[in-house]
């Protein structure tokens, strides 16, 4: 069953957008104000505090139920020499996932997060969009019903990742097409290209950008056209965590730049989500800041598999941990106000 | 029995210190390049793998046993209104620690750190410093044996807090007398001063700048002057964390300032220690940076108690997460040089 079923549904899902719980968001914050602490002194954590209590709708959130998802794809654009490594490499990182072996194992585990690995098609890589598409319409849909489907309502937090050779080069197609500027104010060495290559990498989004960056009006032509099959699966999931009020946590590069085409056309479709780290990818500041995310972290990750959004889940965890388990002013007897 | 007997003792001590073992971070720098990851893609976290390899002294460093430390005192000079709170707060919050209801018992939980809370000598202010200097040389002794005795060899890691109302005053003097500038670049708002209030704070360094500026040539000289208990005693845990190889996460303005004397006097003397955040007090970014020190989050706390310190434990056993559980390039048969 598909929970999107066409492009007019998937419009019609980021047309109808719940909003978090306006009595949990009241209530945390009032509970926050009553802690033993200066007002405010807790900083950000008391901010997720508020946040996850909006969009799990209580008043005291906590983490049971948490997942990592982690999507894989291929890029029929890599016969062009924009990645340091072969598009073989993608399975075989799936496989390390699988095996338990990846960083992102050891962040998850670190986290208390399950961890749920979606290969998209390896064997199939997306068409090159210097030439066509990245995708058929049926494709796309596909792939955005595949982030769907590893959200369920019990979730009490959603992470995001990814894994496939060469899509730092979709994600700068994105984050230009969506947000404006030139292929080469967006386009890094992501993980470990040399000028040359980076030079290569600018070419083919330019070229990408001049066959499709006109006449793309709706994010779902934005996303067929320019994406891959791992970064559309991860804007179907953050749409779905947003039906199902599951908060989310973003990831790098990639990751942000699957969701600019929704929030370029929709002002509050990112409002469930945090940013969990700042990449070394250089595009990653510019991206953030046009999406008005501030990240958790800013620890010079460049690693993807959803590893800086795994990683920030400790400190929300800690946040919540405050929330739930700090005296107020009346228990510990200490003055009011402080 | 007291690890430092003298002034002279504690000269000794700084004059001594051990190194890293060269061994175990020869080690774990060669064990990261293994992993399957792009080399350097994991950024701070792989730096923090191998700091702590170097200090336990082991290729493969793991947090068995980590401990927060939080040390409170109270101020003479607090009777010039440099505060928010009167100084009963202190005694209200150590039994509030005691309680279990503060925000560092929540992320020492979370951290899976226990929790050492040391009260000293809360109903003796140290005295004003604007007149006199604020510690005895036997007072400053007691206060640097007191932090000294909460570190123990079979600790994994340390981190340090505070709690004195007043205490960023204290820390400002330590700051300007170590790292010069005048005491308005170091004052700031603590935890909620008004803008008369950082007046009249601003001037009550400045006094005591002019009374013990000149001629102190010594860290523990500095200290005894400038300092309160709460502050010596993080310098002595330091400073016998140093002589025991374990490593230290610093918490905030007053933490660091604590530690400013001996860095100025003694190259190298933070080497076994983190910062864990940057705090919300302005001059903490300055003195971050005087220090050499790269915080690992920075989510606008100013709360004190070692919370900030705590929070980037989370971090930190993440990190050796991935320096423990990741595959190796071997391992996985992913091919070599990812």
């Amino acid at each position: 069953m598909s929970v999107f079923a066409s492009p007019a549904a998937f419009a019609a899902a980021l047309a109808d957008l719940p909003a978090p719980d306006g009595d949990a968001l009241t209530a945390a914050r009032a509970h926050q104000d009553e802690l033993t602490k200066p007002r405010g002194s807790l900083g950000r954590l008391e901010d997720i505090a508020v946040f996850m209590a909006g969009w799990q709708g209580r008043a005291c959130p906590a983490i049971a139920k948490g997942r990592t998802a982690i999507f894989a794809g291929n890029h029929g654009f890599t016969v062009h020499g924009v990645s340091a490594f072969p598009t073989s490499v993608t399975a075989a990182m799936v496989a390390n996932f699988a095996a338990g072996g990846a960083a992102i194992n050891a962040l998850a585990g670190a986290a208390g997060l399950d961890l749920v690995v979606v290969p998209l098609d390896l064997d199939q890589p997306t068409a090159d969009f210097t030439q066509s598409p990245a995708m058929s319409e049926a494709e796309c849909l596909a792939a955005l019903n595949a982030g769907a489907a590893v959200v369920t309502p019990d979730l009490d937090i959603l992470t995001l990742g990814e894994m496939g050779i060469g899509n730092t080069t979709a994600a700068a197609a994105l984050c230009a097409q969506s947000l404006g500027g030139s292929a080469a104010e967006w386009v890094g060495p992501g993980t470990g290209l040399d000028p040359a290559g980076v030079a290569r990498k600018t070419a083919v989004v330019d070229q990408a950008l001049a066959r499709h960056g006109q006449g793309a009006p709706t994010p779902f032509e934005t996303l067929r056209r320019l994406g891959g099959r791992e970064i559309v699966a991860m804007a179907g999931a953050v749409l779905r965590a947003r039906q199902l009020r599951v908060p989310v946590v973003l990831d790098g590069f990639i990751g942000c730049a699957a969701v600019a085409p929704l929030a370029v056309a929709v002002p509050g479709i990112l409002d469930h989500c945090l940013a969990g780290h700042c990449s070394a990818e250089p595009g990653h500041v510019r991206l953030l800041a046009r999406l008005g995310l501030e990240p958790l972290l800013n620890l010079r990750l460049r690693l993807g598999e959803g590893s800086g959004a795994a990683l920030a889940v400790g400190v929300i965890r800690a946040a919540l941990a405050t929330h739930a388990q700090m005296a107020t002013f009346a228990q510990a007897g200490v003055a009011a106000g402080l």
